[in-house]
């Protein structure tokens, strides 16, 4: 029988050699790189592993009945990232040495919301946090971070801390004058969504130009027109293009704001440039911005989550400190315990820092940058295997490893079709490729006119050239027998 | 060399071997339940481990080496909460079926944020809600809930959801007569902190009974002299006592109150009375509540984190409906592709639920309950050992597997010795412990005086009554110890 605490290792062995089998197993149920079949389908196979609606009984079935048959349906029902036509999101294939990294850290469960339940990782933290705000071009003797939950989480802590800084007051809290924030139009709903938690009003969308960037020059006007404490939010890898804003020139016009200003950029997904000699200097100006997001759940090949939240230094913090006698009353603090309390909103965390400090300690700059540069010339592939093929037409231009396009049946349909018909027919050729689990191809609407593109995020560095002719070529025969089909 | 995507089960196969080695050689390196030398000590060694602050270097160190040496050193270095002599916090040593079952996630890197990156994993997280809400006594097939990070993320959707409920006009966002939230003075400070978040102002402090459960009382007349619409936080299982607030009549409170009311019931830590036959009882009232936060990675042996959040239906959730064009698309929608981003503040989210789902249907109800039970009755056997020794006085009843307590040196000095002194006495028993990596016992402040008591959190099944006797023992000959020597 399972017993938390007696004899972990030999048990566990035994529960790891279970899972791994099931995860082989799942992977040949499926086949593809997703379940075929669409929700329903999917769903009903994954009930009946989870007991048909009778998930928890009174006796169980047993550790290894129970993680045998729940791994093998969750494996056969993922879309895995690992399959190179599963290219939609920057959901990215882990790492196998940051995957048994986080086995270590589930195994000993530490937490980091006080010393003494996370001695060494309380270091490992402060440790990574330091590498990446150097990698990033900041001081680390200075900088001040925090591992998160992710982009989400990250631009959330921006938009708290820089709230605070600038005009001082924060958000719905009142005090002092009104901050504005301003993003752009192509900026992460995270943004408006953390404004609104926080009660910091309605953000202003700055217009993008045609490569879907800040337009600086409408940035300048928005500041000038708001006049006020300001917090602007540049986007280093918008969700859409993967395009990156002009760091420099915004937190030139920020600086030049004759009120209080504060920079956050959102690098979560552009951040991973920073590993690749070839495209770091894509990021140039982000060593200016008063805090940055990065992900390296994206770019860095780590299992969800592994999101990182840094400033240059201490300034905005005071807003998060927060003293629990049962965690870091101030005289232990004083006697030199050190506590994270307040380097986050949450108050139990994993380290999910430990996974990130092993992988860099494992693979260096130089392995993780050349996976960087391998998912971007897959990327660039991709655009001219476009741009070649005349059914398809290149949306946005390639900065890091995403590739924004259309169908477009055909030069004779692309003069006289309707938008509204391009669109379903855009819209209906992911939907084909998930329902016969074919592929995972993204989809979105961009642009002024609001139409539908479809999208490859390539995180996959293990993918080829020729997976990638080989999706697009999938995705442009759809496009054809769905435009021959009648319509519905 | 790793590939993401090329033959993980074989690479991940032996690095899990690696990782499992270096768990055992760190456990054996650190001899007890934590490591000795505090904070300084303990950071030395880390930091070595890490590179001695060039945690990354250009062509870094491979991926056995840097996983053997940085997974000893964490397993070295950390506050094993499988040691019964590691007892402070509502930190648990998670179930090896659990952390085989985490692993899976790792491997496969699902996310919630949308169906296509978690086909199975959706309907995962829907059946463990759907479980668990039951548990709870609410009807699984109207209830709606989430998998969180914990409770603090818990309470601060309570706090969301509720105060846009009742008032309907949420927090400092504007809009409608401002809401009350209403806490206990032993309710967790992620509610207070949660407050000043939303710009919900400051939380009214309803005072405590003797044994630390909300005076029913005294929050009807907090009710009356507010008058407007109100959101009450219960607590069961608080975190200095465990003390389980009366939940019906809190409930019956409520509902008296003229104007709109929300009852968030905070069970993070009592929640897992629940699995107890002998024990659920202790939560009536419970399925009174409009939202619950629950914590499977305390009574429920989780990997952190394993939070869960849940409500009797859907009221209240269009506050965080959401829509994202690259994620959940109105028409994919409509074409039975479900969405869980507004089910959440993250995006980005791992199925935490899996290894819940798992663990549920591997152990059933009846052996979670009984690992429940053991705990409880660990913390009833401490409770009468402290009660046979002069040394020590109980500070509150044992209600689950919290027991507060006080060293007090001896009945002449209880009677003579300044309360100072033995606040400081105490507050260096733990310390001393601390520092000679000899146990990890709480430590808190409570009471109206704001005296230091210590703590011990029974999470571990597999400690023995003896292994609880010794750890007391330890406790009492180090306040001896500690009171004999001069003082500093």
């Amino acid at each position: 029988m399972t017993r938390p605490g007696h004899r972990p290792a030999d048990e566990l062995r035994d529960l790891l050699g279970v899972a791994l089998g099931a995860l082989d197993a799942g992977r040949r149920d499926r086949v593809g790189p997703l379940p075929a079949g669409g929700p329903v389908a999917v769903r009903r196979v994954a009930l009946a592993a989870l007991g048909g609606g009778r998930l928890l009984t009174a006796a169980g079935s047993g550790e290894a009945a129970a993680l045998d048959a729940l791994t093998r349906m969750l494996s056969a029902g993922s879309a895995d990232p690992a399959d190179p036509f599963c290219a939609a999101h920057l959901h990215c294939p882990p790492l196998p040495v940051a995957v048994a990294a986080d086995l270590a850290v589930s195994a000993l469960n530490p937490s980091l919301d006080s010393w003494d339940q996370a001695p060494a990782a309380t270091t490992v933290e402060t440790e990574v946090v330091a590498a990446l705000a150097e990698l990033a071009g900041l001081d680390p003797a200075r900088a001040v971070g925090t591992v998160t939950t992710g982009g989400t989480e990250s631009n959330l802590m921006g938009l708290l801390i820089g709230a605070q800084g600038p005009g001082g007051g924060g958000g719905g809290s009142g005090g002092g004058p009104r901050v504005a924030v301003l993003c752009s139009a192509a900026g992460h709903h995270s943004v408006r969504r953390g404004a609104e938690l926080l009660g910091l009003g309605e953000v202003v969308t700055v217009p993008v130009d045609g490569a879907h960037r800040m337009d600086v020059g409408a940035l300048r006007a928005a500041l000038a027109g708001h006049g006020g404490p300001a917090l602007v939010v540049a986007t280093a890898g918008t969700t859409d293009a993967g395009a990156i804003d002009p760091l420099g020139e915004i937190a030139a016009a920020v600086r030049a704001h004759p009120a209080p200003g504060w920079l956050h950029v959102d690098a979560a997904h552009g951040g991973g440039a920073l590993f690749s000699h070839r495209l770091s200097g894509l990021l140039a100006g982000l060593a200016e911005a008063d805090s940055i997001a990065l992900d390296l759940h994206k770019l860095g090949w780590q299992p969800a989550p592994a999101g990182i939240f840094l400033t240059p230094s201490g300034r905005g913090w005071e807003r998060l400190e927060t003293e629990a006698a049962y965690l870091n009353p101030a005289d232990e603090t004083a006697a030199g315990y050190p506590s994270l309390l307040g380097r986050s909103l949450r108050t139990t965390r994993r380290p999910d820092a430990f996974k990130i400090a092993v992988t860099l300690r494992a693979l260096g700059r130089d392995r993780l940058g050349a996976l960087v540069d391998a998912c971007h010339r897959l990327a660039r592939h991709a655009a001219a295997v476009i741009e070649a093929d005349q059914r398809l037409a290149l949306s946005a231009p390639v900065t890091l490893s995403t590739v924004l396009f259309r169908y477009v049946h055909d030069v004779h349909d692309r003069e006289t079709g309707s938008q509204e018909a391009l669109d379903r027919l855009n819209a209906a050729i992911r939907l084909r490729l998930l329902a016969e689990g074919a592929a995972v191809v993204g989809r979105t609407t961009a642009g002024v006119d609001g139409a539908v593109h479809l999208k490859l995020t390539l995180l996959n560095p293990a993918a080829t050239p020729a997976d990638v002719t080989a999706l697009l070529a999938l995705v442009a025969a759809t496009g054809d027998r769905l435009a021959a089909e009648p319509a519905a």
